[in-house]
């Protein structure tokens, strides 16, 4: 039984295989009755709008049922139960599962007591494979995936679809780029994991000198609540702001990326421009779960 | 691209297509699998049960599944996103979207912003046209549309019901009737809106002489909360309450609408009487919702 | 019309048709379309992960869908509608209903202002019928239902999955053996009623003399919020618990069960011993309320 659990998981020939897939299904080769018969359980213990919205979604254009849990207020979870066996009981209702959950290694711990596959939709500061997959079709829609710099800005920290990209971007030959606050750094592991896989690192001090230099800038959002007061947000946040003025600096097909929703770190007035491929980056949200449940389901 | 949202936008032969195709559907003329691929993004963010559940059961009469965004406190909007990226990305998953939001407006927004037809489910004291439908379409099942009196009684000042259904019948040819509290009486901008379109609107004060002089009594629910204390509220609302009594003095073919839910406003001994259509008019929110869906995505 | 409201209202032999349809359910013979055009209301005025999500699990597996309430503080409940409006409502959009909710009587209720068949899935401390047929399925997957000694272990006051089993296993030739708290006994009432239909009951104070006597054990949750404090519950809690060691103990055929979830009543090594039925139970959720669905609306 396969499970989507973590971007480490998939090799180069694994992530082209389901970008491959993905674009068949963008093109509309596809059997809308693939999963007639199947019923996803979708299990977030976390809110999130677009990731869950988009696995039912998925799961609908190809036929499929969704049951949801509900928001874990409503949930067993609150009697004590334990993921266990919620686990043990949702897989002897639904033909796979679909788990966010605040705790790393949740979706691990999942897959070895479930019946059916889980496909990690973000377990804490772990994994969100869906999402870097998403990541990396959108650059591979606009360039190719090897000989590229890609640039991550923002929290580089806790930002776990930064440390996700950067490590699947390791089975193809780009570099590195990141601009981060010095609280919001990323995480020495994380670095080193990196270098261990022969990926150049490039650290940048100056946002026009980063931007410059890249194809791809991937944007994450800097969350108030890492500050101790909403000033010294402010203070942060201001100097990592991508405006239409920055993206003068820009390479001509450079691409803006970011996994939404964004607060204040992407100026409106970047949407009309070429550069923005954020939206489509969430509508890519779709085909490549599609991908996904075609895989474990199909 | 359609969207739906304000009566404003209908003249009277585009409500009286719209009639007909939902008599056609209760009549059991419609495809079942009209809908079959289609993805209904359902984005409230203010509570309602029967307006939701209603889009979603038409929407599976047709063969079609909705995603519901959950409550808001579950939604990216905690995270600070704004309505129009909201709207973005779930255009990007759905083939339609039906918004109720607490913000006059926020239809009107929406659908600037949504490459799917944005359907209006109440926005703010604005507009909900698709009641105002089900109001026609439950009138009309019991006499013809034109020559008749409407009376509106009880919250005449937020009831946005009232309002729009007011708007829609100075489409045909009726003399509307009103009985409020003093301090919930019908605003001036919408009474003068009204006298501009050519209706006449008779203010009464005697609650047994308003029911007398009606063919159509639609009553709507006298908020706790528009009150200082629960003493006045129960003084007020004691006056305006529609009881087995009272409709001794009604018309013969009078029938008594309500938007639902209601509170105290109608004595449940009203509920086995020939006037009462409420629950009636409640059911046809089906077929309006359906003839709306087909409408925009069919 | 056929409501399900309580396990008192079905003989035995009805009870043997249920599980025998289900078993046909589980074995593959039904119709995946049987419920294509039907819709299920789902109205949780209380929270239950897997009752609700069995239930729509179980409609889906039949082509239907579920149009869900979604949780009671965004619903119509909160401006004052009465149980009796929303039911009348909701039945106006749907082919049955599914009902929890806290009160108890509340789903007879419901079935006096239906015009669709409802489904009681717990009223407060009343009837849940469906998980009582589940429990009996379980139970005749291991060995047949007469004959046999069935215990009941825990929370035997507030439990009402304990108290509806009991009864409906005084349509079979069974003994049944209880083992509780002092201050969680069977009540005098329903220990009362089982001895008028003719029910041996045998009361045990030791454990695994309990143990000893039993083909089947079914064990309730003992809820911490029925004691004073967290210490009187764990000196409770303890005496109450079941582990391997206790299995020991045990006829060999001996089958656990347990409507979950579970806390610290069953110690997870005992997940892996073949007395070990409780997820399978979990599982039977499905056929049971396939069976039902299609009872009421197939």
């Amino acid at each position: 039984m396969r499970h989507i659990i973590s971007i480490k998981d998939f090799e180069k020939r694994d992530i082209e295989a389901l970008l491959d897939r993905a674009e068949a299904i963008d093109a509309g080769t596809y059997d809308r009755h693939a999963l007639d018969d199947r019923i996803l359980g979708v299990l977030f213990f976390e809110p999130s709008t677009r990731t869950r919205m988009s696995f039912e979604a998925a799961m609908a254009r190809l036929g499929g049922t969704s049951i949801d849990m509900g928001g874990v207020e409503a949930s067993s979870v609150v009697k004590g139960e334990t993921l266990a066996d919620t686990i043990r009981v949702v897989s002897g209702y639904a033909d796979a599962i679909v788990l966010r959950h605040p705790k790393e290694g949740a979706a691990r711990l999942a897959a070895e007591f479930s019946s059916v596959p889980v496909l990690n939709a973000g377990d804490g500061a772990g994994q969100h494979p869906s999402q870097t997959l998403i990541d990396l079709y959108t650059i591979r829609q606009a360039m190719p995936l090897d000989g590229i710099d890609v640039g991550l800005l923002g929290d580089l920290r806790y930002g776990r679809t930064a440390h996700s990209l950067a490590y699947a971007l390791t089975e193809f030959n780009v570099t590195l780029h990141t601009l981060a606050p010095q609280s919001l750094e990323m995480p020495p592991n994380v670095m080193e994991g990196l270098k261990d896989r022969g990926v150049e690192v490039v650290r940048h001090e100056d946002i026009e000198e980063f931007t410059a230099s890249l194809d791809v800038m991937y944007v994450t959002r800097i969350q108030r609540e890492r500050f101790p007061d909403t000033a010294s947000y402010y203070a942060v946040a201001s100097s990592y702001r991508v405006t239409p003025e920055l993206l003068e600096r820009a390479r001509e097909q450079m691409i803006v990326l970011h996994p939404l929703p964004r607060v204040d770190e992407i100026d409106p007035g970047v949407d009309a421009l070429p550069h923005a491929r954020y939206f489509e980056q969430a509508r890519n949200g779709i085909p490549i779960r599609m991908a996904l449940l075609l895989g474990v389901m199909g």
